[in-house]
C-alpha cells in the first residue's frame, strides 16, 4: 500500500521556515509524495485544537493517506512518538493526545512507537522533532516501508478526554470545543441529537438560538444554530462572529432543547 | 483538454482545516492534479476583493487552468453554482459576482450551472459547498470530463459592477478598488490612461502624487503613483503604507491629471 | 542536473495574489517542478530576516534544489538579479544580501547576473520582478537549462555583514539575529561555543539564563538557553515568549559565560 499523500497539522505557523524544512526532508526521502497542509495555525501547544482540526478533516482524504500532526510542547522530553494504522490511513505524531480525537472515530489496527533510528534525520535536534523524527517517519511510511519497521507495538496511547454530551430533561447538554476563524462555535452535540429535538433550539450564554439550515437562513447579524459540515452542532452569526457577539469561548456550555 | 492545474481563491483563511479538506477532496478524485493557492485571505464575504485577486492573477497561469473561487456568504441559499469556459481556462464558483471581473476580461464561450449531483460529495452539507460541490466539480473538470456534463447552459450570470473611470476636463477620474498587504492602493485607472497624461500626476485624498516608475523612484516615506504589475495605476509609498499615510480606502476617488 | 524542486522565501505575504502568480509562471514553464514555500512572511523589506530564514532551512532540501528568495525593496532600481551555483543547489534572488547568509555557508562555484531576457516574462513590470524575472529564471534553471545561459559571470556579490561573536574574558559575546513566531530568540553564538562553556549560562537583558536541553527542561514560564535546531544558541521560555518577557529584540547583546 503506497500512500501518495501526507497531510500536515501543526502549530508551527507560517512566519518562519519550520514547515518548509519539514517538506524538504519529506521530499528528500520520497520525491513523489504529495503534501497537503491542513493547518499550521493551531494555537501554540493547544492539543485540543489540533486534535479537533485533524478529526474534522482526515475523512476527506483518500484511503491510505498519512496524517502527520505535530502539536508538541513536550518536544525533547520523554513523551513517545507514535504511528497508528487504521483502515483509512496512518496517523503519526507525538503521543500526547493530538491524534486521539481522530483515532476515537477509527478502528485502530495497530499502534507502534517510533524507535527506528534509521528513519530519523541525524543528528536529531532536541527542539524540532517535526523535522528530524516525524517528517522522515511519515516519508518512509509513504514509500510503503512496512509499518512493522516503525518500532515496538503499543497497547495504549494517551488520549484527550472527549467530552460526552449529557442527557437532560429538556434535551442534551454539551459544550463548545472549537472556534473557527469566522467565530463560528463548534460543539460536541451531534447531528443526531439535533434531529431528536425536532427543530428545537439551542441555549448558550443565556441566549436562545434557533436551529436553522445555513448561515443566511437568518437575517444579517442574527444568531443561528446549525449542523456543521463536520457533523456537529455549530453556533454562528450571519455575517458576524458568534464567539465575540455572544461571549462564547471553548468550554462554554451549550444546551440543545426540544 | 486535460487541465493539470487548479487554482484556489477563497476567504476561508488558513487557521482551520477548510482549505486542506478541499484539497483532500480534489486529490481523491484526481490524484495527479496540481493545486496552487492564489489566496485564502480574502476578507470574509468580500466578493470585490476576491474578484480583484482572481482578475489580477489568472492570466499568469497556463492555458486550460481551472480557477476555483469561493467567496460565498450565501452558501446554502438559492444562489447558483457555475462554471464558465473561456479560451484561457475554466472558472468555477458561486454565481455571486466573484468570478465576474476575471470573466469581464475574457471571451466567455459557455456558462453552465452546476447540477450534476454525481460530481458532488454526498451528502452535501449546507455550510461548506467549497468542499462538497466546488472542489469535486473542479476536480472532475480537471480530469477532462466534458464541460457539457456540468449542467444546463446559462444565458446570464451575476456581475459585480466594474466602475468605469470617467473622463474629466483635466484627465480621468477613477477610484481605489483594492489595497494590498503593503498598503499599496490599486485603482481602476489603466496604463493607457496614465500614458495619455504624459507624465502627469494623480490627485488622491487632497494630495498630489507624481507618476513614477517604481517604488524607490521617490525618497523613503514619499508617495508615488505607478503602473502596477497588473496594469492599473497604483498609489504607493516607498517603504510605507499609502493607505494608512494618505488615509485612502477602497472606494476613495483618484484623479489622473495631465 | 534536472532539479525537481524550487523553494520560495519572500516578504509577499499570503493576503494577495503575489505568490500564487509566481507559481503560475513557474508551472507554465516547467509543469513538473515541485514548489515548496519556506515562508512568505518575512517582514517587509527585512533582508536580514529573509537571509536568516533561507540560511536556516536550505540544507534540509535535496541536492540540486533551486532556492528563490525575493525580499526586494529596490525592485525596479539598478540592483542586479543574480544566480549562485553551489554544490548543494542554486540560489536565485536580488543582489542585495538576502542570499548572502546561506551562501556564506556554501562554496560558491559560480555567480552570474541575470541578463537573459528570453528567460523573463515580457513585458517585465517595474514592481514585480518576483513574477516577471525571478520566477521564470528559477523555472528555466529547474528545466536543466545551462547555468551559463543566465548571463555574465560576477566576481562579487552584495553581502549582509554576518556579526561574528567576540571572545571575552568570560566567554563569548554575540547578539540576537532572529526572533521566531514563538518569541524564541536565535543568536549568532554557535553550538561549539556553547559546548566550550561546559554547561555554563547565558547573560541577556541583565538576566542569567541556564543552558538546558529542550523547552520543557525548565518549569513553565522559565527561561532556558539551548542549542537550536539550526545549530545556534537560542533563548526560549517554556510556554511563553522570551522576546516579550525578557525584553529582547533583534540586535540585543547576548553573552555566553563559563
Amino acid at each position: 500500500m503506497n500512500s501518495p499523500l501526507i497531510t500536515l497539522t501543526t502549530d508551527f505557523g507560517e512566519e518562519d521556515w519550520f514547515v518548509g524544512t519539514m517538506k524538504g526532508v519529506i521530499l528528500g526521502i520520497n520525491s513523489g509524495v504529495r503534501i497537503v497542509d491542513i493547518t499550521h495555525q493551531v494555537p501554540r501547544g493547544d492539543m485540543r485544537a489540533g486534535a479537533y482540526a485533524l478529526m474534522a478533516s482526515y475523512r476527506f482524504f483518500p484511503l491510505g493517506t498519512i496524517h502527520l500532526a505535530v502539536v508538541d510542547p513536550g518536544v525533547g522530553s520523554e513523551r513517545r512518538a507514535i504511528a497508528a494504522l487504521t483502515p483509512n490511513g496512518i496517523f503519526v505524531g507525538p503521543d500526547n493526545g493530538v491524534l486521539s480525537w481522530a483515532l476515537h472515530q477509527e478502528t485502530i489496527l495497530e499502534v507502534r512507537q517510533l524507535e527506528n533510528m534509521k528513519w530519523c534525520k541525524c543528528p536529531v535536534s532536541r527542539t524540532f522533532h517535526g523535522r528530524d523524527i516525524f517528517a522522515p517517519m511519515a516519508a518512509y511510511l509513504s514509500l510503503g516501508k512496512g509499518f512493522l519497521n516503525v518500532g515496538r507495538k503499543l497497547r495504549r496511547i494517551e488520549r484527550l478526554p472527549w467530552p460526552q454530551p449529557a442527557r437532560t430533561k429538556k434535551g442534551w447538554r454539551g459544550e463548545v470545543l472549537y472556534i473557527d476563524r469566522y467565530g463560528n462555535c463548534m460543539t460536541n452535540l451531534t447531528a443526531t441529537m439535533a434531529e431528536e429535538t425536532g427543530g428545537g433550539s439551542v441555549r448558550v450564554a443565556r441566549r436562545r438560538v434557533r436551529l436553522g439550515g445555513f448561515y443566511q437562513s437568518v437575517s444579517a447579524g442574527e444568531a443561528v444554530a446549525l449542523v456543521s459540515s463536520v457533523g456537529f452542532v455549530e453556533i454562528a452569526i450571519n455575517g458576524g462572529s458568534a464567539a465575540q457577539k455572544l461571549g462564547v469561548s471553548v468550554g462554554t456550555a451549550v444546551e440543545l432543547r426540544f
